[in-house]
Order: structure tokens, then C-alpha cells, then sequence
């Protein structure tokens, strides 16, 4: 491993292939990421990427991906794999959500149906789907419930700090119970015959809570570890607070993480906070914003952001951005990008789609190249410059 | 040009390449074909695409492409173009338009604005968009004015013949008008300097006329020949009549027209009527039905119709059509397409699309191949058997 300060460039092996570190996942929530084909992510220089549960599950369901061989087989991608828990969808349900010690009691939001989502269940879901790396199941308090609202009258233990105190206790018994289940099903597969697994050398990474409280993240570091996972998540982030508060919890939770062992700071990737948190001991990145923002014509640029539907681009024939070689930057002016997106033309949703993931991706290989070279400080310095740009 | 029976394989050249026909058009209606890109086109073997110059015209505007250089360029295709009149998507919108003799007026379906197409400017907007082949504005009289409902009374001279008959002697006389136009502007540009002509070179097709009368077309033939056009179009069919009205109206007006310029069947291009049309002397073809059945999971394949939403599907590990080489097919498996499809999965359009397209122009291809062999009855007879079988 290549370090440069607290930045790391590492490599991690999984079933479907290594990845190189630090690394950008592309979000393919329902087994595809939005607007692009697989080969498009390979041309890209996508080497991970990472599937919702708790939409594989829901719909087409895990049992049937199973029965088509796992999840790699049923969408043709024979890459590396995450999938998360399923429970920070859950936890966005809401009021079609009930927790308690067992696991989380939710609706679903497309039919109303009631499911039980245990630490146990989330580990065989992700049995059957058999990605390479499987998140254990957390308790993820959102900033709602962890008071953001300063007025508001509380229940006693229902300041933020008992509730980011409660979730991190129960994050914990909840990994514990992950675990065991995870290691049943490694070595003795015939003690759950209704488990399918269809990716022996799947990997499960812990997840790291504690809100925004460094004796809490603390605590919950050194009970997961001791715990023992492949590898360390840090949880409860990029869900509403200050991005210096963000910055301040990594710095704080990072260096506590084994050393030889990848971080990976969940749902976010936006480049600022990529190239920061890199900075500060991170290693992989997910976050659906690059895409879900171009399919609103929202991109980001070496230039810094660019709203492809404003008017000043109406007869521009230059591309995108000049030093981008993705195929909407390589191929089209802005005149006509913004024509697509403003006739919701499927073509303009996979092109701006395309062009803010090969930005990122880039971005993140920039990033090895600069960590591998002793240079990190200088390109995380010039690109936060670059990106304070107007396009 | 090789002759097989009435069928023709043969070459027609235009200021962005040669079209080998018979030729299958896909429609990208906004300058798009819907959920592809222009590569995947030119992979697939598509020589020429049809933009529609009602929908240009209102957005991005037939003056804006035109400053971006034209719609070649504007687009970034540069094989190929064909541009409709405008007209049949004016005469669809019934209620929010009225045809005179200088024109037809409507209202934008986009925000109500009135608008003025005449045959002039019909020739104005596509010289401005510069496609390589520009269509005459024609009446299109649709099957509800030609009194399908038999009871319902009609004024005088509103019985279907005399509706068909004051359509096509419009259309005569708006060719006329259309015709001059497009000599103006091509052999005295300046004389009208509010039109920026982008493709000096474009082709111009009269379109015939007659609803099912055999003698009104007959006679729209004779007079759109003497008018003089780069080639003829026969409009008015695919509107709803019986298919096997359509052939014999094509049987009858085809042989009529000019040997040595290609025949362009408007709106048809299915594939029992592709191969019935070839065989009875048409080159040209568009449909936007096999993007629009693909984005509804509605496919053609070797071994006929499938619909991909079926339940059967949901296990099915075989590709969808084992014949076909699209990405879809080689790629994926029908479980994953159906899910994609189900899941409205932006993926899944395109997928689908590119078979379906890629349908089409493979059984083009194989057209030619039969035409050049001299094996067009066999190759008609196999098609169509293939196309009745249950996939």
C-alpha cells in the first residue's frame, strides 16, 4: 500500500477481481445504475459497483436472483459487487417503519406488504444475491430523529445523544448477530438449506455509528473490530449535517480503523467531499448524486458545475466540458445535450449520466495516481480550485 | 439496380453518403432515436434516420439548428437525414388545427401557440434543418375524415371518395407551390435570405395521394411526375385501413411510379410489411413501432412476437431471441430484461430498443442479400413464416 499523509492506495481482493483504492462505487440501485450499460462502466474504468437490497428484495427478490445463479449472473456483470443492508432504505421509510430489538418492521413503499428485516435476514439476502461485499445490518439514526430540530420537546433518552448513543449500542448487537449468522453460513451451508449461497467468498464489512460524538464513534469502533469484519464502513453520515462536521468524524474515525484494512465511507462521493475525505483515510466512495443530478442536467465539470437547461446554452457549440473525453463530451455540443434534457430524450439521461460518472471516476483514478506519485496534497488542492470554478 | 420479381435492390445518393435500399429509416422524432445512441445506430447497420420537422421546428426551432450549422450537425449524425413535412403530425392534432388552401394552421401541442405550416414553409423550416431528403407538405386525409363510421351523415362532398379526391388535388397543388420553393432556394438562395440553407444539396420527394381509389392515385402519380420530383413518396396508407387494402393500394401505385427513384412507403415498417412491400417495389421505409413496442417490452424476434413482461419470463435464463446479436440478446439473459422492463429501468428501454431496431434492419440486410440472389420469393416465405411462430 502507497501512502501520502493519511491517504491511502491500496488494492482489495474480492471473488469477482481486485479493486484499486481509493475507488468510486456507481450506484445500480435495482441491478443497473441508472441510464448506462455495464459496458459503458467498463469503459469507464468502473471496477465496483453497488446494489440496493432492499430493492433486489422487494422486487424481482432475492430468492428468484438466487435461482438465476446470484446476482452477478442474473444482471451479466462479472465484477466486483456491494450491496448494502437494506437498512438505510428502511430507515427512510419512516412512518412505514417500526424498529425494535428484533430488527425493523416496514412496509413496502410499492405495495404496502409487511417485512421483518433482522441482522439474520439481511445477511441470507445478501447470501443469495451473492455479492462480493455484504454490509451487516445498522441501526441508522437520521438527523430527524437525532434532533435537528433544537425546540422540539423530547421523551426522556430522546436527546441526540442518547438516541446516537442507542443506535450505536444496538448497531453493534445487531453486527454481532450479522456476524454469527455471516460465519454460519460460511462454514457450515447445510445448518440453512433455505439459504442459497451463491457466492462463498462474499466479504462483510461492520459499519462504524455514533453520530457525531468521538467518544461514540470511538466505542463503536473498537466493538466492531472486536467484533471482526473483512473490513470497516463508516455509517450515519452525508445525512444532513455540516459537511465540516462530516470532515470532522472522518478525521476522528479513520485512524482508529485497521490499518490494513479498506475504509469505506458510505453515501458519499460528491468530488469535494471524495477528494477530502480521501485525504483524511478513506477509500471507497458511493453516492447517487452524480447520476441522479445529470438526469436533471445538473453536471459537474473540470470547470467547476454546469445547468446544462440554462438558456446561455441554447446555441453553444462547445462541448460540455473540453477536458472530458467521455461521449458527451467527445461527440455533442451543449446546444444539443440541452435540447435532450429539455425534451426528456433518454439519449440526454445517459449522456450527462456518462459524462458525471466518467468525471468521477476519473477524479478517483487522478487521485491513485497522485497518492502512488507522493503528490496528493498538490491534485486534492488544485481540483477543490478547479471545481470552485464557473463553468 | 438488381431486380427480383417487383422487388428492388438499389442505391440512392445523397450529400451524406449512399443508402442502400430497400432501407429501413429508424424515427428520431426530437433529433433522437429514442433510448440509442447515434454509435449504436451506425453499429446496427442504420445508413439513414427521420427527424420530424414538427417537433424540431418547435423545439429546439428550425432557426436555431440552423445557426448550430444544421441538424447533422446539431445532432452530431453526419449519414443520411430525412425530414417529414410537418404535415401528418398537423393533421393528427384534429381539434387544434384548420386546413385552408394556403395552408394548415394549429396550435403547438406544447403551449397553445398559433402557427401557419404552408407548403412554403414546410420547404423553408427543412432547408433550414438541411436534411439530405425533404418531403412536400400533402394533405394527409385520415381515416375518421374518410367516414370509417359508414352511418354517420356527411354534407355534401364530404362522402370518403370526394375527401380523398380534395385531398389529393391539394396535395397536387401544394406540391406545386412546394416544388418552386425548393428550386428557388436552390438556384437563387439570396432571393430569399431569411432561409439559411444548411445543405445545398437536398433532395426533394413528392408524395402520392388517393386514400384507397385506385384511379385517384393513378392520377396523383401522373401529376406529382409531371411536377418533378428527386423521388416519390406514397403517403396516406398505415392510417388504419385493412392490411390487405394497404398492399393492394401499394400494388397498384408503386409500378407506376418512376423506375429508377426510390419508392418511400411513409409510416410502415413492420416486418410482414416491410417483406410485402419490398416484394411489391417499395425501397424506403419508417415505423416508429419497433422503438415504441420496445420501450413496452413488445418484441419481434426470430421465432416471432414476444412480450417480454410475461410471467413465464421471470426464471427464463435464455436470451431473448438466440438468432439475434444485439447487445441484449448476447448479454443478457430475458429474467434480467423482463426485470429491467418491469422496474422501468432506463437500461431496459434501450436494450429493447436496440433488438427491435436491430430486428429490422438485419431483416433488411437479408432483403437485399435475397434481392442481389434472386431469392426473394424463399426469403419472403421464410421471414414470414418465422415471424407467425409463438416465440
Amino acid at each position: 500500500m502507497h501512502r501520502d499523509g493519511a491517504a491511502r492506495r491500496g488494492e482489495f481482493v474480492t471473488p469477482h477481481g481486485i479493486v484499486q483504492t481509493p475507488a468510486f462505487m456507481p450506484v445500480g440501485t435495482r441491478g443497473a445504475v441508472k441510464a448506462v450499460t455495464h459496458r459503458d462502466l467498463l469503459d469507464m474504468g468502473a471496477e465496483l459497483i453497488l446494489g440496493n437490497t432492499y430493492h433486489l428484495y422487494l422486487r424481482p427478490g432475492d430468492e428468484l436472483i438466487a435461482r438465476c445463479g446470484g446476482l452477478h449472473q442474473f444482471i451479466g456483470w462479472d465484477r466486483p459487487i456491494l450491496t448494502d443492508s437494506g437498512g438505510y432504505q428502511v430507515f427512510s421509510l419512516a412512518s412505514l417503519r417500526r424498529v425494535r430489538e428484533e430488527g425493523a418492521e416496514f412496509r413496502s413503499h410499492l405495495d404496502g406488504s409487511l417485512h421483518l428485516l433482522t441482522p439474520e435476514r439481511a445477511v441470507d439476502i445478501q447470501m443469495r444475491l451473492g455479492s462480493d461485499i455484504a454490509m451487516v445490518l445498522d441501526e441508522c439514526a437520521t438527523t430527524s430523529d437525532l434532533g435537528s430540530e433544537p425546540g422540539a420537546r423530547r421523551s426522556p433518552g430522546s436527546d441526540p445523544r442518547s438516541l446516537a448513543a442507542g443506535a450505536m449500542e444496538r448497531s453493534v448487537r445487531w453486527a454481532k448477530r450479522g456476524r454469527e449468522r455471516q460465519l454460519q453460513l460460511r462454514q457450515d451451508p447445510r445448518s440453512a438449506m433455505e439459504v442459497t449461497v451463491t457466492n462463498a467468498g462474499q466479504a462483510q464489512f461492520g459499519i462504524i455509528q455514533g453520530g457525531t460524538y468521538a467518544d461514540l464513534r470511538t466505542e463503536s469502533v473498537e466493538r466492531m473490530v472486536e467484533i471482526g469484519f473483512e473490513a470497516y464502513a463508516i455509517g450515519g453520515l452525508s445525512v444532513g449535517e455540516p459537511v465540516d462536521v462530516m470532515y470532522e468524524v472522518v478525521s476522528h474515525t479513520a485512524p482508529l480503523l485497521p490499518d490494513d484494512k479498506p475504509r469505506y465511507l458510505m453515501g458519499t462521493g460528491m468530488p469535494d467531499d471524495l477528494i477530502e475525505c480521501v485525504a483524511r483515510g478513506i477509500d471507497m466512495f458511493d453516492c447517487v448524486l452524480p447520476t441522479r443530478n445529470a438526469r436533471n442536467g445538473q453536471l459537474i465539470t473540470s470547470r467547476g458545475p454546469l445547468v446544462i437547461k440554462n438558456a446561455r446554452y441554447a446555441r453553444d457549440p462547445a462541448p460540455l466540458d473540453p477536458d472530458c473525453d467521455c461521449p458527451a463530451c467527445t461527440r455533442f455540443s451543449r446546444a444539443y445535450l440541452r435540447h435532450l434534457v429539455n425534451q426528456n430524450e433518454l439519449l440526454g439521461l445517459r449522456l450527462l449520466s456518462l459524462h458525471n460518472l466518467r468525471f468521477l471516476l476519473e477524479l478517483t483514478r487522478g487521485a491513485r495516481d497522485a497518492i502512488e506519485g507522493g503528490d496528493f496534497a498538490a491534485y486534492k488542492a488544485r481540483t477543490r480550485e478547479r471545481l470552485t470554478w464557473e463553468a
